[in-house]
């Protein structure tokens, strides 16, 4: 099958699904849930072959885990759809309602995108997390995963298909890119009319590839380069805590720290207890702060460009408020940033002109997250300021369209 | 100055602009309002000089009315910016607040876009209102006019910029681009970090290469290839009036008609009636509207995907509602579309498949403009399903942010 022929079948289950109500939805969830328990013999035989040819490439222990599907993460992608199937429909909710002066009545409504691309690499369980989403938010779904899944994702695919096929829903909801060449991704980053919304989840050479040659509309995800201000006025017990959170949880994601400013007035009490908080990992400071804590590694100009996504930290001391919000302002990914102060007017100033889809006062910047937040799930972090900002849920994945009655109004 | 240094100019006064309050760039306004009519004299000036290169180069009547600026017209111009003045500012108003499971105070935002930059054609008028609506929503405008009206748009930046310095705002919140060469569209279309929304105002072509060419997120605004779609249970009079209307009352714009659809069952009846009230008006019709109006033209496949934006109609009888909702999900451009009928339940079913911006019930598609949807005034109307459909007031050019404030708060 050709990608325009893919596009024009997701077209046809797109628009059935849009008009398709909240039950038949969750019951095609529901579906897809049980099927996945099912059939995990032949989802997890599937991803052992993905598994050993990973090994045979001499991928890396940590890819290798990243890839690896057991019984109990299939049996964790299962209950995450049972959470999607409980949260309410987005679509069809009125945004606003209201009489014009000539009686025309106005609603604007939100209604499903249409049909929603998702490009991403190698975790199986993107495959279904951003399938189920977007068919709880009413879209069909084009998903073009990397090559190192690319067995258990067929095996995830057939089984969500047929999945729908059980309960009379269009299969075509559904749909993998089964030739995984570079040049698949390329061509649906191009087709225009046929893809409403373009989602990138992966590394940043993906995102940056995306953004560079889509034509289609693209909503950029998680780069997060992070970054933590102490400030003069921080109570450094809590600064502390929030660091070795924000680093060491799991530094692999996008909301990890990255980089700590700690303001000069506190910086000599406060680096000491920060190498503490954070041991097991690398410091690499600009030179105050290397003076203070001797034998860290010298932080250069890329550091702190640098998202690690690792057990490293860049650290710099900085003269005042100012001088830690020009700092981000330069190296922002536009992710999450925090302030940690018991200054009431630093702590607003601070949050008010870092231009982020999250600015934190007092807490993690981990907490950016869709089920954090209260979405519910997510099907990435936006960090662009278009359409949607920070973790998008099912209604960020959806549009809106204005339904407009009338008398035979004309306009005058 | 390059356009690099004009990006870095308009971050600047971006940042400062974004928190800014109401009353100041309420000022702003009035200055600038003010400004244009005491600089009414160098304003017309140089438009007559833009007016008497494009006779020289051969511009049509209809072209050079549209660039021509008159006193009238900039009374007009004026007088729009104060009606921007009178609306809300967008910027700031909380659009979700609550406190998660863990005592963190989440609230979302609407903050500005940042730097927006508007790429246009001819019509000085677009210069003016582009610049007071991005400033009245927080953001920055970098404008990029065409060749014909370089002159007027030179002394409307100069007049505008004077005004923000007499109220000491930062001039650089309003930039026009000087060269008007396709180059410098090209370089904008790509300055990723700078600009932060682009949005083209203007003909199919400037859209088309925008869209395609451009890695900064854009918003895709104006194509109209409406649709009335007349039903087996309309009212005739009520649907010769709309479509007269929809046609007729002003065909340039883009919320115009341009192709009658009527169901098989009333054609014989509705057609003749449609016919009078169209006068001066081109008829293109399928075989079946020309063997019910003899001598009309026979329409082609092309006129029926043309945006005539002129007094021709393309006309097709069809056989049922379904027809008519899968010719327009054909033709359609995803603006607005109409049924007429006195039948509740096909103009439900019209309304909730067609895909469009506004789907309208016995009322003109005339109605698709901000200010008839109470937004106040409009930035342009998007055709595209991310972000923004339909008109683009204030607050549909601005972004949101998420503040989150805790007391100390990590993830567990």
């Amino acid at each position: 099958m050709t990608l325009t022929e893919m596009g024009a079948r997701a077209r046809v289950a797109a628009n059935a699904l849009a008009l398709a109500g909240e039950e038949a939805k969750n019951a095609a969830l529901l579906a897809i849930s049980q099927a996945l328990i099912e059939h995990g013999d032949e989802i997890l035989a599937a991803n052992r072959e993905d598994i050993a040819h990973a090994q045979e490439a001499g991928l890396s222990s940590a890819m290798i885990e990243r890839l690896t599907l057991s019984e109990a993460r299939l049996a964790g992608i299962a209950n995450a759809i049972l959470k999607v199937r409980a949260l309410p429909d987005p679509v069809g909710e009125v945004l606003e309602a209201r009489t014009l002066y000539n009686g025309l009545q106005l609603e604007k409504r939100r209604v499903p995108m249409g049909v929603i691309c998702v490009i991403y690499e190698s975790r199986p369980n993107v495959t279904v997390d951003s399938a189920v989403l977007c068919l709880k938010a009413g879209s069909a779904a084009i998903l073009r995963g990397g090559k190192e899944t690319i067995r258990s994702n067929l095996a995830l695919e057939s089984v969500m298909r047929a999945a729908l096929q059980s309960v009379s829903m269009n299969p075509d909801c559904v749909q993998l890119v089964h030739d995984t060449a570079r040049e698949t991704a390329r061509e649906l980053m191009g087709m225009r009319g046929a893809i409403d919304l373009l989602i990138p989840r992966g590394g940043a050479g993906l995102i940056r590839s995306v953004v560079e040659n889509a034509k289609v509309p693209v909503i950029e995800t998680g780069a997060g380069n992070c970054h933590i201000y102490v400030d003069a006025k921080a109570n450094l017990e809590m600064a502390a805590a929030i660091l070795q959170n924000a680093k060491m949880q799991r530094p692999s994601v996008c909301n990890a720290a990255e980089t700590l400013l700690v303001h000069k007035d506190v910086a000599e009490r406060f680096l000491p207890m920060a190498q503490r908080a954070l041991g097991g990992c690398q410091l690499r400071g600009c030179e105050r702060a290397a003076a203070i804590l001797p034998g860290i590694a010298l932080a250069t100009e890329e550091d702190f460009a640098t998202e690690y996504n690792d057990y490293i930290l860049a650290v710099r001391v900085v003269d005042s408020l100012e001088e830690a919000i020009a700092h981000i302002a330069r190296y922002t990914t536009h992710h999450s940033e925090a302030i940690v102060t018991d200054d009431a007017g630093a702590a607003e100033t601070f949050m008010q002109r870092i231009d982020a889809a999250a600015v934190y006062h007092n807490a993690s910047t981990r907490f950016t997250d869709g089920e954090e937040f209260g979405l519910g799930a997510e099907i990435g972090i936006s960090t662009q300021k278009m359409h949607a900002r920070g973790p998008m849920g099912l209604r960020e994945i959806c549009s809106y369209k204005y339904f407009v009655r009338g008398e035979g109004q004309v306009r005058g």
